[in-house]
């Protein structure tokens, strides 16, 4: 809409604006009854007598400029923002509520899966709760296991027990080439499960260890 | 779009407002941001340090409350307002340069023509300078000379030169029947051109006038 545009002009010219952000030192002039209409986080903050609602300037530390400017052009605009900031912008919108940019980020990471960046997608669907990208990322991950656990990313998920456990759960339900009990003794005592051991013996390793009931594949929420 | 109607929910549950405008004793809460973004007028008015920007009270003598309350409802919501409000709406519309409600009027004025709301919207198109709803209303009047020299509204016409011209010039492509010159000059010395005069001679001293190139029809704002 026209006038959604208007207001993010306004923003970019920096007009009339009454609360500012301060993020790594760079400051982002904005508007407290914008930000309130898109996210009950930010109304509730205003409305209220915090601290950030009087001194009007709100320090952040979680984030980075670039993505922040995002953010703000989506909450003014409503327009695509830049989804090379995917990651910085899904955790804003969770943090702040915004509802219609958090499932555009999911959707969008749903879609772009790869080699690379499944291990974060997963990271990032198990602490936002999003179940469905976490099942898009544990099927590509299955499908595509020996490229994702030799990517960068991998440590991700080898250094999270509950997102092993949880890719490990995916696996079962890929065919396993046989290999020796031997080998999953070696794998389980040691725990170091998939980083440093072919995928076939991490496939083989992970099938024993659920017909065993083995606490490698424990959920570590549980008691 | 939602954040459109969530700035109007805001709005109505008078969140967070940082100007007021007060109409006929009633109040009403509204946000400088949002409304600069739909009206370059407020903006300048804003960011100025006008009177109204310092007290944030604005009261408005021009216009009716329940004609402002739409309004701010098609500021803020971009929604269709109430058009029982068309004549408040257009006129505020073209004060505060809100360009699309002005259109919007405009249009809805232009397909909702009748003998009782012609003559005032052809007193509107003049004021605000909008040709096409001048034609339509005239076109209409000509069709329908009849029934709208019958209507309430007529006086407005009547009691201003410069529309009497207009529709005059607009009624020389009727069909006029014959009359005697003595009626014409009867009409036109009184000048008592087309209120209490029978439709016939109207038409008929119009041509006549208009053949003479006769003062009646002559522009009142040429020299």
């Amino acid at each position: 809409k026209s006038s959604c545009l208007k207001l993010e002009l306004l923003r970019q010219g920096q007009k009339l604006s009454d609360v500012d952000f301060l993020v790594d030192g760079k400051r982002f002039e904005a508007h407290k009854i914008v930000l309130a209409a898109v996210s009950p986080v930010f109304l509730a903050m205003f409305e209220s007598g915090m601290k950030e609602c009087i001194s009007n300037e709100i320090v952040l530390t979680d984030t980075d400029p670039e993505g922040f400017e995002n953010f703000l052009k989506f909450v003014y605009s409503g327009g695509l923002p830049d989804m090379k900031h995917v990651v910085t912008l899904v955790n804003l919108a969770d943090k702040y509520h915004v509802l219609a940019l958090f499932d555009l980020c999911v959707d969008f990471m749903g879609k772009t899966l790869n080699e690379c960046n499944v291990s974060e997608r997963l990271q990032l669907a198990e602490l936002h709760g999003v179940a469905s990208l976490k099942t898009s990322c544990l099927d590509f991950i299955r499908d595509h296991l020996e490229s994702v656990s030799s990517s960068e990313g991998w440590a991700r998920i080898v250094g999270d027990l509950r997102l092993t456990s949880q890719v490990a759960q995916a696996l079962q339900s890929t065919p396993v080439e046989t290999t020796t009990p031997e080998e999953f003794v070696q794998v389980s005592e040691t725990k170091e499960l998939v980083c440093q051991t072919p995928v076939k013996t991490v496939q083989w390793s992970i099938k024993w260890a659920t017909v065993l009931n083995h606490e490698l594949l424990r959920d570590p929420a549980s008691p």
